[in-house]
């Protein structure tokens, strides 16, 4: 079959790339649509040491199992289900787990994939197939508020308007606070103006250590220093983004103002599929460009620039 | 009077340093004893910008008000009761507070001080000067249970077997977990040891992701690193040293494993006097020599050394 696949060195699309074959209790998906993500940038710059087929946001069409000729999404982290994290209910900080296109296991941005069947979620017809391609992307913002203790009456700065920061911000607003999202990219704080969220340039915004929950998804470490400032004394800061920094970077601010920084990944997709559903996020303004399977390179060079949002692949 | 002074380049005893001026509600207070912290040390290396007498930790001897003649220790956050930190209780992050010997205010290490008198808790007779003088490192190690929740059963690792690391691990002790101090100096686990606490030497600990909550108290940023290691997946990290990383430093972890990092800094002072009046805490392993004020600067070099713990200064 046709798939992307990242040798260590360069991305190509291989025509002639094995077909999966499911382990026991795993389906074998159709992709009928990908999409592109941060992480997918970074693993062709070497994080994880990943090789193999990308991607893992996708809706495909199930080929067997229970959902057979049904459309689905699917949850990216398969567990071992014996390890001391998945006995407390932690499977997704399983010991042993593959995730679909980051770990031991290949992608999506191939014509088939295979995935254990308990991971997939069916798709509603009322979601389309350019809407469910951001389930998982979804199911991560929305993992914010399983996190942190939310309040309207709460100051909230969303650091990045790019696929994620998006997202986190729509969810904000959903949940009734009225975030304010600060970024680089005109283009895309327009998007966010848009659909009825503050938003302020980088260059222009005054922090003022009086935010009480920072959502750090900048994808870069100079996100970090920023969410420090934003964020008030005892405030919260969520950090999204796989940082490592390659210069210094000054962490006193966290000991000193008694800053509570989250890490955050992964979320509920069943969620995320219901917000779909329910009309609860606009992601159409998000969709940069779609591009053939063919041209998964282009597609990845295509999310990599500054005023790109969702970039799709299409099998 | 005499006083420990840091003018931004070096450390020299000055015999004619002004006497200290109470401003309404404050009092002087004399000197009996400091202490020489780990944020002293920084501050002769530049952290905080500081000019001034050096020094936080204390005990003397109140010259005025309403607890004239009797012993004291003091919080050394000096807050102005009128901004929003303070108006909802935190004080301690005041926007416009001073710091003795640390932010705008003159500290310890001198014959007299001046404080706020609602800064000032009475010391008891039983608590010696030599065990009093630890009230405010204390207070920063109790603070760790104002802010993240300790259930007996966790598995607990502290960094660091240093001046904090040793108050927190006999905290830990004496709220019913058993902590397992991880550190390099092995003079120092070996105190640690001695009061029945588990200590391993960071060169044979083998960190396995399985941690629940680990204090960092290791001073440098290699401590977060190893943090990183040793916390499980969903648990926490209480950050306590103020890190300024002068290289790369790789937070991935943090957003992977979806770890909570909490910065904590100073704590309960009145609840830290009560711990010491009842016994609950070993001071007199820890400290390390004594010094005249006249050779406050060889105090602070001791301090440096790595085998030192507590180094006190005698006015």
């Amino acid at each position: 079959m046709k798939a992307c696949v990242f040798d260590g060195q360069e991305v190509r699309v291989d025509a002639s790339w094995p077909e999966p074959s499911p382990a026991p209790g795993e389906v074998v998906v159709r992709v009928d649509l990908a999409g592109v993500c941060q992480t997918d940038l970074e693993i062709v710059k070497g994080y994880m040491g990943f090789r193999g087929v990308l991607g893992h946001e996708f809706v495909g069409t199930a080929l067997g199992g229970r959902h057979e000729g049904r459309r689905v999404v699917g949850e990216i982290n398969c567990p071992c289900g014996r390890c001391d994290m998945c006995r407390a209910g932690l499977g997704n900080h399983c010991r042993h787990r593959t995730v679909l296109g980051i770990l031991g296991r290949n992608g999506a941005m191939a014509e088939r994939l295979v995935l254990p069947e308990v991971n997939l979620h069916l798709v509603p017809d009322a979601v389309t197939d350019r809407q469910a391609v951001f389930a998982e992307l979804l199911a991560a913002a929305l993992q914010v508020r399983h996190q942190v203790s939310l309040e309207p009456r709460q100051k909230v700065v969303v650091l990045g308007p790019g696929r994620l920061g998006q997202l986190v911000a729509q969810a904000m607003k959903a949940w009734g606070l009225a975030p304010i999202v600060v970024g680089r990219s005109e283009a895309k704080l327009r998007i966010v103006r848009s659909l009825g969220i503050d938003a302020v340039a980088a260059d222009a915004a005054v922090p003022a250590h009086d935010a009480d929950v920072v959502v750090e998804c900048t994808g870069s470490a100079v996100g970090l220093t920023m969410a420090m400032e934003f964020v008030r004394p005892r405030g919260t800061i969520v950090l999204k983004s796989t940082i490592a920094a390659s210069h210094g970077l000054n962490l006193a601010p966290i000991v000193v103002d008694e800053v509570t920084v989250v890490g955050s990944r992964c979320g509920p997709m069943g969620e995320a599929v219901e917000w779909l559903e329910r009309g609860l996020i606009q992601v159409d303004p998000l969709i940069t460009a779609e591009f053939d399977l063919d041209k998964a390179a282009d597609a990845l060079a295509a999310a990599a620039r500054p005023e790109a949002i969702k970039v799709l692949v299409r099998p």
